[in-house]
């Protein structure tokens, strides 16, 4: 784990989530790393696909499943610029990927809201948190604060 | 809620799952329905697609969201095999489902073992568990019995 690396790779996962910014998504952005390799990208879709499971991180681990042609990612990190929901917490659980990096907390809907003390990951997957975590923040208050 | 219809449309789910079991997946099946009307079908595609997140409710609601054109299903029930994982129960979340009714309890990987006393689901889907349960659960028993 190498600081400037989490943040050179949650910069990237920042414009991600720009981009459903621009769209007029909630601003959710990911990426998934092997090494020093982005092999999976995603943001938020779910105005665009009408689906509300069209989450930046399902895109990204589907993408990431799709180029690897395997349904585990051990050696991969995720980054994630909002903590994940329930169903994305589930889903990398089923991918048993090695690293998940997030950005803002989200007390809402975040996946502590309802896991409380469970960890609903994978018992080998090493969360950190709190990256970047105010830039991530703000540009999800920023987009809110334009939709009022 | 009709008992007798619950059976039907579980029946109907099962024969999901049975697709599942019969192509070496892990036998869990789902229907969700509007009315009498099954407007969606799913069963556990996650050897296939290659892909951990391809369960039959994920496929199911996907294929709801598409035929409806909506990305929330507040009259829609969902008849599942197996009780959902956390992963299906946060997708749940996301439908605004009206209704879930579930076949046989997973102790493994159900919601139920992180979620513990929070309720996953949206607060306005009503649950309806046991449905069928001793089939929904032989057919699994046989599938793990048979990987031996």
């Amino acid at each position: 784990m190498d600081p400037e690396k989490d943040i050179q790779m949650m910069r990237q996962a920042l414009r991600e989530a720009q981009k459903a910014y621009e769209e007029g998504e909630i601003p959710v952005g990911a990426v998934i790393t092997i090494g020093d390799r982005i092999i999976a990208r995603g943001h938020n879709q779910v105005e665009r696909l009408n689906d509300p499971t069209a989450h930046a991180e399902i895109i990204a681990l589907t993408s990431a499943f799709n180029f690897l042609g395997s349904k585990y990612l051990p050696d991969a990190t995720l980054y994630v610029t909002v903590e994940p929901c329930l169903m994305c917490a589930g889903a990398l659980y089923w991918s048993k990927i090695g690293r998940v990096v997030q950005g803002t907390a989200d007390p809402k809907n975040g996946y502590l809201h309802t896991c409380g003390d469970n960890n609903p990951f994978h018992p080998k997957t090493v969360l950190t948190r709190d990256v970047m975590m105010e830039e991530c923040a703000t540009l999800m208050k920023s987009f809110f604060q334009s939709k009022r």
